[in-house]
């Protein structure tokens, strides 16, 4: 059982946010995925951390190729939000967003990349809920001079959170539920998602200004995480 | 083969630095790891990737425990040369730092940690020059409020190099060599690890003012990451 004291410890572990894109039999699809790295030099490969229950899971299990694009800071929440916190089982993510097709057959996405990489799979381990995924690399481009997104950037500063999916996932913490908005308004969270509206900040991809109450929120608003209605949202206790 | 372009597109790829350990029948060693990450959240379980030719895979290979450090970003260049650039077969490097016992019987190391985890290995993978070993979390301790040390920050605000073991190892590329200092004095570069000298930042861990010529350097100066001495350094061409 995870602790909220091995959560904290857990969180100090640096990673970057990036897409993952495979396909099968023309359907392609993709996701947000953290752990990713580098496993060795010569050949070199990389390994990626998926869910067994993800759609993106399936299709590399299919074809044996995938694409990763490395994701650059200034990402809008709302396209983290659609890869992150949607199935393509239920929406057609790669539809709302620019990609192309690469050399493996595996889609990469081009939008907010700073970096992409196209690997074959050469080998794959269980690790439980998860399988990693070795992938030898056969294309890796850079494409756009920008600062790579942190996840701690996106915890810090854009205040994100984990879905149920992820490696990093855990519910939110008593420390986290206890924090109060530097306004004196309410902070809001979504039920669906964890995102937490803070007064204090807005919602500035949307242009919603700092000082905003989230009763002041226009009706047709949406969580910029994963797009759940204001209904959706409780009081944060 | 790995290329110059693949090289620049890898190191887009957020990483944090910490110090993976095990031990062996009383004998204890540690060495500088960035491929590390959480793969799953029940139960709670890192990947730790590590070269077969280090005296800290033999030591997790023949205890199934290890810790691991996450290092603040204000770590000193020589603790990470310490770790990173010298092997336990030549040098005791845990008698130069402060570390304990965890529970596993693994040592901990202490000095300039964030955050303490100790795992025991449930399963590995055999991933070529490198192996992924599997870790069910068994401790996870925050022990400093400070930020972690970043891969990005010790190649871009540090100037660090990787090792020829690391998962993240290239030789230097045409672009490292062409550049010049900002100061019209020469660099010099490590032969033995690729550490830069730079005259416009000098050697702050080991007070040499940004300003000091290599040649002006006294006698007993080493590098400041892997320790070797002046001789050893060439000017970067």
């Amino acid at each position: 059982m995870i602790t909220e004291g091995m959560i904290d410890a857990l969180l100090t572990l640096p990673y970057g946010l990036h897409i993952v894109t495979s396909h099968d039999e023309g359907k392609v699809n993709g996701q947000v995925a953290n752990a990713v790295c580098q496993v060795t030099a010569e050949p070199p490969k990389m390994m990626i951390c998926i869910h067994k229950g993800n759609l993106t899971h399936e299709y590399i299990s299919k074809s044996s190729v995938l694409a990763i694009s490395v994701l650059e800071q200034e990402t809008p929440m709302t396209f983290i939000g659609l890869f992150g916190f949607k199935s393509g089982r239920d929406v057609d993510k790669m539809s709302e967003t620019k990609w192309e097709k690469g050399v493996t057959g595996a889609p990469v996405v081009m939008d907010h990349a700073v970096t992409v990489f196209e690997g074959k799979v050469v080998d794959e381990c269980d690790v439980g809920t998860h399988t990693l995924f070795l992938a030898e690399i056969v294309r890796a481009e850079r494409v756009k001079e920008a600062p790579p997104l942190t996840y701690a950037h996106y915890r810090a500063v854009r205040h994100g959170k984990s879905p149920k999916n992820a490696p990093t996932y855990h519910p939110p913490s008593g420390e986290e539920k206890a924090e109060r908005s530097g306004t004196g308004m309410k902070k809001y969270v979504c039920d669906v998602c964890g995102y937490v509206y803070d007064p204090a900040i807005g919602d500035p991809d949307n242009n919603i200004a700092p000082g905003t109450a989230f009763e002041s929120l226009p009706d047709d608003w949406v969580c910029p995480l994963c797009g759940a209605g204001k209904s959706d949202f409780s009081v944060q206790q």
